[in-house]
């Protein structure tokens, strides 16, 4: 066998890490489903000309080539095959795809691994797994979505943060009011001046105002009037002085109000549905030229350094066959992501990484058949249950209970006792009792996420 | 966007198929937790040395290339990267790269996709999901878990023929009895003659024999010694037909009577277990050259032009690091194709596509916050609930749920009514009621597994 290294960029769990991420997944996949959404799971692969079609992410494709075509000359552009970068894109094509079997709007979860070609880099995952959610109507989507999304989101991570999960703040931001703004500051490229207000946590105001002149065009006073506008952040008052800032440069628009009401609707709605989760932060742009309304990013609070760890938004040119538009809105977890952050700092882990809750000992290897009877009546029970590997001494037979930290050990009659014993081996104590009664505690019964570990 | 069109290999569900497909997932994974297996993840990639050290599946491999790679001259082999085939190698490699991490015995299960670059064909999968189990030792790996894993698979299978799937019959043979009975022949070429023999039910014995002659060298009595040992099939009794041929032959052996003997402990506590899943079936031979002891296939009855569902057996050097050797044995369900059939034979569906049990009705845009507050009474009761899209006719919001299959629809106080009431609209019945107070049948409130669709 070829030599064993871990490949840069594609991680992989040990056994607890990995319950710690399903566990994380179960949550969503059931917060999701509890506000109707409807379970997809897309090929891993699109024809490279539907990957490339969203623009920017043209690099990070991987192709594939089966082996044996090897040597062959490369096949057309057309044909080819990469695996899907996120999963918007295969989205977007599943539904227009599907669009006589779905009923509309349609609300779909989808949770997979994406992989990007990137150069292996500290930090930078090439395989890692997304958690979606998006809803798209046909011709028409009613804001009102863009409101649900975020406390859809809202709601698992409230779920999280009760298994200690540190809490989130959603930052929302309008692309209408945006938009709106710089288009009545008399600037043209909008997209340019996005991406360089993008930049703002990254490089600061300066270099910002800098780049705004040299890409957007923008002359240092609208380059401020940028600037001032995207520092504001807040509860739903800072929309008063999105207006000011407005009114002060004459660069109000009906653009601008539509979204500035949308946002209002968006910060209202989600005071009252779940108090202070989300957040107004006019300087979130998301690099992504297709989203046309509202704007989302995530912290995890306290890991702001992880950047956004939940982000989406309006979009409503995505998918279309030419006749039907589908307009829609999403946002999409950063799972691995937000796993390996809360593996590290300790925040999660498992209360034992076997999922059996007892150990049922073997008197002799004649016997197995014995403890296999008391196994198979406690799985009847749905307790998860191991059987000793071999008839070791008992003191060896708890060790391997031990090290995999599955608390019980059932002994069934055997030489010396007649009567079949559970031990829990963390206590030592011990009971007398069967198969047919004994059961463990509920707590006991599965793994458990665990805190401060 | 570019033309849509499915990719052939590559398959999607709709949602409802997708909900069958995650059930039966959901079935396999807690029967493989109550019998104490560990899960694990590996990444879909894998050095391509690595892939290609198990022969045979080389051409069926997908190589990745970054796209920004494009044109430069291909890469070392020993740096490439491709698409696993299989859980078996990536498992092997995780074993490998973190046996320092791992306890011994070490049992675990892996749920995953799987890519093939093959031709495309009608019914063959390009990429699809398979289940496995393994338990792998360190150095050593006692017998009793090429007993065990057959029935943790009849198990689960038990568990979904109560759901309406066919039940298994699970084909066992031993490699050690049938090497051991080929080389008693006075043969050689082992692994050749084990290829000739996995063809008998596509070509038959003429065939077979003719094959034997030219690939494995037999004389025509040894190919019809070894047709003859390949034929006996049936309960534990057929050993002894097994017997009788061998002495026939002269063809005993020490390594015949071992896996003889194994053979039989594995029937005789199958039939303890799980009474009639078990079937010896000398003919299966399993192409694959690393397994050393008992191998496994499994037909769904009534379903076995499908091949095998569920194949596997025990290997003892898949995975060695040169001092330490990582003895093992598996099994592995073949998700996708199991899933395909089912839905296409129409033996699952599932009660409804959406995952909501009532919809919510909206009584006036300015209203939806009332309904908004209905829908968090009820999930907060792990009530799966949606809001209506829009304030339409009440007619229309009912046809809304109708078309999702969402069997009730809470009607929040209006204009013209003070209480709030639920109606199942599957009957019309409607009762008044409270958002605290209600709650569905237990049956209504998952979209639940139906046979016979």
């Amino acid at each position: 066998m070829a030599k064993i290294a871990p490949i840069s960029g594609f991680p992989e769990h040990l056994p607890a890490a990995y319950l710690v991420e399903q566990e994380l997944i179960e949550i969503l996949r059931h917060t999701f489903m509890l506000h109707g959404y409807v379970g997809i799971e897309t090929r891993a692969v699109e024809p490279l000309l539907q990957l490339l079609a969203k623009g920017e992410t043209s690099k990070e494709v991987y192709l594939l080539n089966r082996l044996q075509d090897e040597g062959n000359a490369p096949k057309a552009d057309n044909s080819r095959l990469g695996l899907h970068f996120d999963l918007t894109v295969p989205f977007a094509r599943y539904v227009l795809e599907n669009a006589g079997h779905l009923q509309f709007p349609f609300k779909r979860y989808q949770i997979q691994k994406v992989w990007r070609g990137e150069r292996p880099q500290e930090g930078r995952f090439r395989e890692f797994i997304q958690a979606d959610i998006d809803v798209v109507g046909r011709d028409v989507l009613p804001a009102h979505y863009e409101v649900e999304l975020p406390l859809v989101m809202a709601d698992a991570f409230t779920k999280m943060s009760k298994l200690g999960v540190p809490p989130i703040k959603i930052l929302v931001n309008n692309r209408k009011l945006s938009q709106g703004f710089y288009q009545g500051l008399g600037l043209t490229d909008i997209d340019a001046v996005l991406r360089c207000i993008d930049k703002l946590d990254k490089i600061g105001a300066e270099a910002v105002i800098e780049l705004l002149g040299k890409e957007a065009g923008a002359t240092p006073q609208q380059a401020q009037a940028c600037i001032e506008m995207a520092s504001i952040n807040g509860n739903v008052e800072a929309l008063a002085e999105a207006q000011a800032v407005a009114a002060k440069y004459q660069a109000d628009s009906e653009l601008f109000q539509e979204g500035l009401a949308q946002l209002q609707q968006l910060c209202v709605a989600a005071q009252a549905r779940n108090p202070g989760v989300v957040e107004i932060d006019l300087k979130i742009a998301r690099g992504l030229d297709y989203y046309t309304g509202s704007v989302y990013e995530t912290v995890l609070v306290g890991h702001e350094d992880l950047g956004s760890i939940c982000s989406g938004g309006r979009y409503d040119k995505l998918a279309s066959d030419g006749k039907v538009s589908y307009p829609g809105v999403g946002m999409s977890v950063g799972v691995s992501r937000l796993v390996a952050r809360l593996l590290k700092a300790g925040i999660l882990g498992m209360s034992r990484p076997s999922p059996a809750a007892v150990l049922v000992a073997v008197t002799s290897e004649d016997n197995r058949a014995v403890s296999e009877q008391v196994a198979a009546t406690l799985r009847a029970k749905d307790i998860p249950t191991e059987v000793a590997p071999t008839a070791a001494k008992y003191g060896k037979q708890i060790q391997y209970a031990e090290k995999r930290g599955i608390p019980f050990v059932f002994f069934p009659p055997d030489d010396e006792v007649t009567d079949s014993r559970v031990k829990d081996i963390r206590s030592g104590t011990q009971i007398t009792t069967t198969a047919q009664e004994w059961e463990p505690p509920a707590d006991d019964l599965w793994p458990q996420l665990v805190t401060n570990v």
